[in-house]
């Protein structure tokens, strides 16, 4: 296909898959699209371990990766203090987790544990960590770095002209949109307010016309939404360069999504997603569960970020766990991010049938408008 | 162009301009899409004056009308007594009301009677008004009746049956979709969450393929967020028949759009709207204003449906009277409902024009297609 995307990468598709599941970014990639390896809490030896194997598997086709690097301001203020962090978690929050927990049967004993061992990811945020981190991805053969928080830093821009390598931003306005090529970043990816993980409330049907306004020929990836080739379609019909699609991977066969979050998902409809704050402090999008309902109505008001992520991630892989292991009580409470387009997804396939479905569906969404056009 | 939606109407654009101003929905009919009236508060010898202007200015171009039928329980229940409806209009949200207006320096002394005037549109509700508002209807050469609330009445459908006339229905929801499919209507119209006025919380790439799938063949029009003819063309792709807007009209020149409310939509970023349950009472989406966040921060809990615009409507038209006649306060306060896509109007155009241009935007949005797909 043309696009500036397919050149860019050199891909046969422009359909990017962040994925936190090293199988799924290697098989989409192996299919023609471009898997987007999701780092953000990777120490650097693991990061390492997980780019080597997709290496080995991608076939020398392309694939990216998906970090956060802190602007330079917060890259100057030193190593974060994660004794101090872990006492600034209030009571109240802890005990609002586990209280829930408990209520279903789930026991708590190895939360504080947990909460301690989550802590590494703040590594990743010093100047030294995020440097390591660089350094290791850039050791590997990607094509595309996306800044998953912000206007990327100067040196990651830097790092990324040295080497080749492609930087990406996501964008919820086309203020932040015009920031962001003002900065320098190579591709836009315009997130709608229906997309999984953290969102905005503009919808990708307008803001992706006004992202490719703002963009001033930088090449934008619609996202938010999409799990079929004829969103696909009519997202580069109103100018998207391509698609970036995160929630469609979650139910595929090789994604480590948890069982019992892959099985409420294949039954979801697009109704049944909450836009919240009660997972990381920022408006977030995930699959409704009486977890997030607990939360939303009587729940202590969400901490700024990192805190509340400190509640709520050790409680929530800790449910998987059991949830996957036949726990019907921590069956009932999982969740997981994930977009409106839950409600299209309702069979397992193969993430390399989900890139091979897309480029048909896209086909037939093509010949829809000739045909209307009476071409 | 080839679609159901032509066929049906014997019109050349797909594009269906929801509008409560005759002169856009004559001029949207005449351009080559099809213009839909909004009657929904129109007493029977208003609609009559109002569908014969139209009738007079459309050229024997065919046109449809946007009505409330309620259901046949609601149709049973027999006249309303306005005076016990406005006794149950609570005194703190009717002094919320006039607080805000008189922190600006609005009057408030025809509140009341605005109120009582207000009620008239009950009439409408009854079994004999109703019948009498689809009597003048059906008297005039109207292509389409789209019932703006529930499923249409038996009444309704037999009646368009018996003229000919196309029975139309707005979903927000697959599942409203298969009950609108199973009780007869022949267009759904599915509105996404970015659309303005009472809408759901799904957006519009998400919503129209669930609807397209739950139609089982029966066209659906694609609706909210759409103010370019690339978004139409897009959603096409996606298998919509063709596009219902309603919020592009409310700048175009002929549009009755208080003037105060125009310039803000002209500059307003698609971010510049909320979703709200404060001027009805059911969720719908507005233009932010002080009068929005006023209500939506601090003011008493939204009333049911049709309390909330007893205390609401005669307020907003009050404002904008005033702020046309240069009232700065009036001018801050004022508001009206719009979608998001009022963030890609930004420029008075003629309906039209509009019109026109979607058809350019169509054109070049397969274009674009056809070129990636190196057609």
């Amino acid at each position: 296909m043309k696009s500036p995307i397919c050149e860019m990468f050199g891909i046969e598709f422009p359909l990017l898959a962040f994925s936190h599941c090293r199988d799924v970014v290697a098989a989409v990639s192996r299919a023609g699209g471009m898997g987007v390896f999701g780092a953000v809490n990777h120490p650097p030896e693991l990061l390492e371990e997980e780019l080597a194997w997709i290496d080995d598997h991608v076939d020398g086709k392309p694939y990216g990766l998906d970090l956060i690097v802190p602007n330079a301001t917060a890259l100057q203020a030193g190593p974060v203090d994660k004794d101090a962090l872990l006492s600034m978690v209030p009571e109240e929050h802890k005990n609002f987790a586990a209280d829930l927990l408990e209520k279903s049967g789930v026991s708590t004993n190895t939360l504080e544990q947990s909460r301690r061992e989550h802590l590494h990811f703040t590594d990743n945020l010093t100047p030294h960590g995020a440097e390591a981190v660089l350094d290791v991805a850039l050791a590997h053969p990607i094509k595309l770095m996306v800044n998953a928080l912000g206007v990327p830093p100067e040196i990651m821009l830097q790092k990324g002209r040295e080497h080749g390598v492609a930087v990406g931003a996501l964008v919820g306005s086309a203020k932040h949109a015009a920031r962001q090529v003002e900065a320098g970043v190579d591709v836009l990816i315009a997130a709608g307010g229906e997309a999984g993980g953290h969102c905005g409330e503009v919808s990708t049907i307008v803001l992706v016309p006004e992202v490719v306004r703002a963009a001033e020929g930088t090449p934008v990836l619609a996202a938010g939404g999409i799990a079929t080739g004829a969103q696909m379609a009519g997202l580069m019909a109103m100018g998207a360069a391509g698609a970036w699609c995160g929630s469609v991977w979650l139910t595929t066969s090789e994604a480590e999504t948890s069982q019992s979050v892959k099985e409420k998902m294949l039954t979801a409809t697009s109704a049944d997603t909450v836009r919240s704050r009660s997972r990381t402090g920022k408006p977030s999008r995930q699959l409704k569960s009486p977890w997030t309902e607990s939360w939303d109505k009587e729940g202590p008001a969400p901490l700024p970020m990192p805190l509340q992520t400190l509640v709520t991630e050790p409680a929530l892989r800790h449910l998987d766990k059991l949830a996957d292991g036949g726990h019907e009580g921590a069956k009932e409470l999982s969740t997981y991010w994930v977009g409106q387009a839950v409600g299209l997804m309702n069979e397992t396939e193969s993430a390399g049938r989900v890139v091979q479905r897309f480029k048909e569906e896209f086909a037939e969404a093509y010949e829809r408008l000739a045909e209307a056009l009476g071409e």
